[in-house]
């Protein structure tokens, strides 16, 4: 293991962190919020102190790194990221217990979007900042970050690959340029730029600024985390309709956004994943809209709340117009779906990934052809390129996996005996596919913040599964890639 | 495809199913059931006849059968069994409409144990018999009892293999001895010598002899169909106790009471699946003995229904002493847990297999492993041999499988709106894996009659796939088994 240069990676992630922290700080201070200022300033010292501490003691650290260290560093990165990230709401007292303030921080990264918090109104604006601005950077990955921005990787293409590969969502990370780190440039300008587009669109629906950042910020890196107590429902309709259309486009990989930029439409019109995601979407909004409409004042009004449900639930964002809990059975049992499924591979969003659904279809295909025909041998396509036995074989293992961690982490949520078994397990898929708010006592016109300590870190330790698509924190606590320190 | 073997073996098991409505017709002629007599009698007359002239219309069929053709083969068989079983039921007005005669005998012979009755104990006693009896027919499989006891096969090893490969449940269905023919006459032996083992054990406790030869049907084949309207509930503690360690037995690898019976301890006791599956039911039952202890009368008392409880649920037998919904959130999370989880492959049980597990973490074990070394060839193995990667790819698919039909048919059951989540998903649950009564609107204490005719047909499906592992009525309905006629 090259200890040196994960440490070396982490330093840069605090600083970066510690650097972050500047923005909400001075919200505070024009904000004339004392405790929330110095809890910043205060969080700021200790992050970028121990990241310069890190980084003055790694000087000499060698630019390698395999696969394995890169899916490491990148489970160790997102740990300390998040226990740095509570620094300021402890410190601020705005959330007072540490767990507490770790939940909602790694909710956050990890953009899920579950709170517990009873009163969101109530805090302060720079810690709503910080906490919506968290789904920003989790978004589209930290490590992608320092990649777009430091020269760290010089000649080595495979330390800055492994790094993104155990980070990025999806089956397989494609390259959309040659060079790694010139791609993380190119995702983060595309990132940084539909933000500010969708920031100038909600304003110009007469959002105040603030508020149309932090939900700007909750849309882009599609974690949930509002400023109201409402979620979305307060909001005007065209307000609405503009996250509804934005929180969609987050859905899409990121590469289909590269190939617009060069005019290659074609391409784009022809991606499987992409035309499942949009029938998908389509096909669910319509049928909840039919089913809904007895219920809904007019037909307009079941397609506007459909298709923002729809939108908010596939990209696992979590805002809200409607408590859907009170919708009948088959769009309830949709949404359900909807919740596994998840948005394209590439893109911020939580869950299985459109594409890896469909991998699995694909490979279920083949098994039943080849039962047909016991002689020919054959391969999966995927966009009419030959997928690899090894993806095959790791979606699998995802799909294996994850029926394991949901299981598990049902169990040991289900000791703490007051919620019920809809609360629990509903509980666990929505912190695990990261999209935020459950039904029932955790639904979204309740909280986490009852749930036990067991509970809460078995959810932290869920979310950061789903994140980073289980594998970066399977292989952090597995016994053999202990075992062999060289 | 060779259509005129198919319709051959079709004949021979439509004679003999016909042959074991006589039983029960005389029951109900000793029982002066006029009704039930005349039922039996009808349905004895149609049955047999297709029977009789399907047979002579394919005298001169070739002994040859293709993978494919024997999968075809299991699926149109297990349709026509369960079409012409719910004759007698249908025919004696004991279950008016005849599509709820449908779902109970698939619900038979599928040993799910799902009923559509709302008082069983008014039902006739030949009826009752009839019931308990599909079960039993249902639990070791009619094809390979029609293999065990008709000399079809010949000098083809090949067609006795792929039929019994389509309906023996497990990955990979092994020959016990070398002949297909002689494994599927020791299966029945076996099966035969330990329904009469538990008879006598229950008529020892003072059970009424139609009762005990019905509880042990349902036992043995893991169904779960009782006399009583409390299932299981209203018997002493030595019944109750007889039937726990009946459960299990009957969950257990047939071939591993084979290697018993010529006393090859050595390879029973170190069997992976076995020891896997009594350290789950070993676990389970301790966790909730002590969930539940305080709100038990005693220890022992919470030791008896825990275990009873575990044994049904995950052999999938579904017989019940206590209302498990009453229990703490961990116990049924527990429970939830090993009903997807099911007993051993080439048991009577249902569910996804022990084995099946034990494969899918195996290879994601061995996932771990190759992403920590790239470079090394690594092999799955079980009990020391080592696994093909065909009958993993085919774990895999049945994973995937499970999970697209689960998702499609709770979002089809859910169109019924009278129904909450919990009941359409338990429904669904419970169908699929064979197991019987859901829970809330379809739980213990109360039943399927009022769910619509689309649900019915949907959950109908649902226990064939579950009974023959999907695989069979997938290629059934297939495009492209019938692409090509040859």
């Amino acid at each position: 293991m090259n200890f040196k240069l994960m440490a070396r990676i982490n330093a840069y992630i605090l600083v970066l962190e510690s650097a972050f922290m500047i923005i909400p700080m001075f919200i505070s201070v024009i904000g004339d919020e004392r405790r929330s200022a110095w809890g910043f300033f205060f969080a700021i010292l200790v992050t970028f102190g121990v990241g310069a501490v890190l980084w003055l003691a790694t000087r000499n650290a060698q630019n390698r790194l395999r696969a394995r260290e890169g899916m490491v560093c990148t489970g160790v990165s997102w740990i300390l990221l998040s226990l740095f990230g509570a620094l300021p709401f402890w410190f601020s007292r705005q959330i007072p217990r540490y767990l507490d303030a770790v939940f909602e921080t790694v909710s956050g990264f990890t953009t899920t979007g579950a709170s517990i918090l009873n009163d969101v109104e109530a805090m302060s604006r720079g810690c709503l900042f910080w906490r919506s601005f968290t789904h920003w950077i989790g978004g589209m990955g930290i490590l992608v970050f320092m990649l777009a921005v430091i020269p760290l990787s010089g000649k080595n293409e495979g330390f800055t690959l492994h790094l993104m590969r155990a980070e990025s969502p999806g089956p397989s990370v494609g390259k959309i340029v040659p060079k790694m780190r010139e791609t993380a440039k190119i995702l983060y300008l595309i990132y940084i730029g539909l933000t500010a587009l969708n920031v100038l669109f909600l304003i110009a629906g007469k959002m105040p600024l603030l508020d149309a950042l932090c939900t700007a910020f909750g849309t882009a890196g599609t974690g949930g985390f509002g400023v109201k107590a409402d979620s979305m429902a307060g909001y005007s309709a065209y307000l609405q309709t503009v996250t509804t259309v934005f929180m969609a486009l987050f859905g899409v990989n990121f590469s289909c956004y590269y190939l617009l930029l060069r005019k290659d439409w074609k391409s784009v019109l022809k991606d499987e994943e992409l035309r499942l995601y949009l029938a998908i979407i389509l096909l669910s909004a319509l049928c909840i809209t039919v089913n809904i409409l007895p219920q809904s004042d007019s037909l307009y009004d079941a397609w506007h709340h459909a298709a923002f449900t729809v939108s908010s639930i596939i990209t696992t964002t979590g805002f809200a117009t409607k408590d859907f809990n009170q919708w009948p059975t088959f769009s309830k049992a949709v949404i359900l779906t909807l919740m596994f499924c998840g948005a394209c591979a590439g893109s911020t969003g939580g869950g299985i990934k459109v594409s890896r659904v469909l991998l699995l279809f694909k490979g279920l295909r083949r098994n039943i052809h080849q039962i047909l025909h016991p002689q020919k041998v054959q391969t999966i396509r995927s966009n009419g390129r030959v997928i690899s036995e090894s993806i095959l074989t790791n979606t699998n293992a995802y799909l294996s996996a994850y029926a394991l961690i949901v299981i598990l982490s049902f169990i040991a949520v289900s000791l703490d005996s007051r919620f019920s078994i809809e609360s629990n397990f509903s509980a666990v898929m929505c912190c695990f596919n990261n999209i935020g708010p459950g039904l029932d006592q955790v639904g979204p016109t309740s909280n986490f913040y009852l749930c036990s300590g067991l509970t809460k870190i078995v959810l932290i330790v869920d979310m950061l599964l789903g994140r980073l698509e289980i594998f970066p924190i399977l292989v952090l606590f597995s016994r053999s890639t202990w075992k062999k320190l060289n």
